[in-house]
């Protein structure tokens, strides 16, 4: 009986993810990690104290007003007020409290959506290079992911390329603005032309293809960037949020789906994607963050510090030589590495206490990924490890 | 357009939970469960205070030790140590801490678990009256559900029943000790008969039948009960605990599953069901529940208590002529409805603000659901009400 211990369907996306789990699980990095003077440029992750003003609400929130403080939540009311308030105010779209579902961030946001709009059989489209885990997301519900790749070094969003890839089969087209790991932020005229696109397949289709968004960076944007939700030019969407960037705690799992004006058959929707968040794993936030949320809503880290680390390391990458874009947004920079092999070249900045993601493991062989959330000083620690390695490269 | 917006199987999911959904949304229960002065016995949710150590030890977990407090959280060492000496400590059963992994609740036990062993045309058998999601839970992973009643009025656990419901396509038998709605323990005899017919259809299957034990009401036992853990008795097994019922608190959602000594192949099972809690929404606990676990698995509401508000319960009811076991565990009562029509029976009580769950709701009509849960004060006020809509209806 060796065999057939596991699933097939997760042999599978052992299989897929099985470099991504290594990196993980075995690499120096994943060894390294905790040590103290190595410079951390893989994940999205804090490396300078947490908000103090996160810390306060959270433990305000703790504190129970009432016997059923801690009950089950659901989407609670005052969650999806506040969520309804912030589109408006900062988004400027009208979305009633109703049309807001609360989730465990954007995790349980996908995965209480694909299986609530997409069956075996039904294709989701993404682009290349994506987040780790959307082609494992869309597999594990039931679809069939279809990758199109956004073309270096601009990383452009190409409608044309998606209208190619979509079929019969086509469910949603799921987009990241500003995206991981490429830091683009989408402008109106292509997302107005990625809606004509849509709008014409799904007619032709007979049924709609929903455009999910990915807005988990919306509020990490540089050099004063103005952002258009993809879900206010295409009414078939879902936009999708979580507050794990703004606030830099991932550890603390609070976001939401919300439904644009004009997307059609909002009852069902609701109803499908509720009973998706409980039989998926009660996908619900906990009750001290939707508690929480009137006040978390309201802090952000630091973004101009951020700009401030961005501008630090694309000057000192291109001064060594380095080839990178300048992001629009997100926590990342994506610089080629210096060598064909990635993988290679992040092992010989680990070699000098600098550790970063190789671009392989976002589908982007010969790049590299550098989270702008490791503290400053990591980044000055980290300046001749960069040099030193692209030195021994070249 | 108007078909096809939300997919077949969250339709299906969607018409499988129609009753449930309907008493979620739209019962009297639902529109007046807010309401103060009704007597709530409805769902196994908190209404008396949350414990004053919970809250103190949540608080005193959101205040950050390091940097990385809410990074993005797996299954973290101390919450795992913290697990293996519980397990140790109450259980007798040596289970180390790498063998433990860290869940949202037991929501998110099933959610990891259910993809990571099952595949399309595998079968789970699960015992009726079950709690509400096994079934969704399972199709929703892909496999299919499979019901095995339970017996009233002793709702014995049935070894041969069981049997029975084996086939080639068999993958997991779902149990669940003490049993949510019927309150029973099982003991070594029948666990062990269990383990001898699993055993023996797995070697002719030609691969394990595991067994999935949910011990969610583990330590909410009456009568100084003593428990077995099903896991110890067959080592192809998954222990499955929530803290949301010892802590009455299921808004902050941690649990675990955790593998007993013997179980084959678990590294690769371990790798399965972790990257089964990544794609399936990131199902780990959050980072201040984890950071709070060596504290919280201290704490329990007062069985006592409880205790005693199911002595109350049942001899007033019975004294009313209300025909029910003595539960040995859980937080259910489980009354035969007076007339053949359960839900009827609960609108009758519900005129009378008492409200109650149909046991139509958990595949047991004719019967209804009293949680414990409810305070001592809503228990004395509810007695008038059982009384009235008994005589009303016979």
């Amino acid at each position: 009986m060796s065999e057939g211990r596991i699933s097939r369907q997760l042999r599978t996306e052992l299989d897929e993810l099985a470099p991504l789990m290594r990196f993980f699980d075995d690499s120096a990095w994943a060894k390294r990690q905790r040590e103290p003077g190595i410079c951390d440029f893989v994940a999205g992750n804090p490396h300078e104290p947490p908000l103090p003003e996160l810390v306060e609400s959270l433990r305000s929130a703790a504190l129970p007003r009432s016997d059923t403080w801690f009950a089950y939540p659901m989407s609670e009311p005052d969650a999806r007020e506040t969520v309804s308030g912030a589109i408006r105010d900062r988004l400027g779209m009208q979305i009633p409290p109703d049309d807001v579902l609360m989730t465990t961030g954007a995790f349980g946001a996908f995965a209480a959506l694909f299986p609530a709009i997409a069956d075996p059989g039904d294709e989701v489209v993404y682009l290349k290079p994506p987040w780790f885990f959307y082609a494992s997301m869309i597999r594990l519900a039931g679809a069939t992911p279809v990758g199109v790749s956004l073309e270096p070094p601009s990383f452009d969003l190409d409608p044309d390329a998606i209208a190619s890839a979509l079929t019969e089969r086509t469910r949603a087209v799921l987009i990241n603005s500003p995206q991981n790991p490429t830091g683009r932020i989408y402008g109106e005229p292509e997302l107005d032309h990625l809606a004509e696109v849509l709008t014409e397949r799904s007619e032709r289709n007979g049924r709609p293809i929903y455009l999910v968004s990915d807005e988990a960076y919306r509020h990490i944007r540089y050099d004063d960037r103005s952002f258009v939700s993809p879900t206010s030019r295409y009414p078939s969407s879902f936009m999708v949020y979580t507050y794990g960037k703004t606030l830099l705690a991932p550890g603390e799992r609070v976001g939401y789906v919300a439904f644009p004006p004009g997307l059609d058959g909002k009852e069902e929707l609701r109803d499908a994607i509720k009973l998706s968040q409980m039989s998926g794993g009660w996908l619900f936030p906990n009750t001290i963050l939707q508690h929480a949320l009137p006040e978390l809503d309201r802090y952000s880290i630091d973004i101009k510090h951020l700009e401030r680390k961005r501008d630090r390391m694309v000057d000192a990458l291109r001064g060594m030589g380095y080839e990178l874009q300048v992001p629009e947004g997100t926590f990342y920079l994506l610089p080629k590495a210096p060598i064909a092999n990635d993988l290679r070249f992040t092992e010989m900045l680990a070699e000098r206490d600098v550790f970063v993601l190789p671009g392989g493991l976002v589908d982007l062989p010969g790049y590299f990924r550098i989270s702008l959330t490791a503290s400053d000083d990591m980044i000055e620690r980290s300046l001749a490890g960069f040099e030193a390695a692209r030195r021994a490269a070249t």
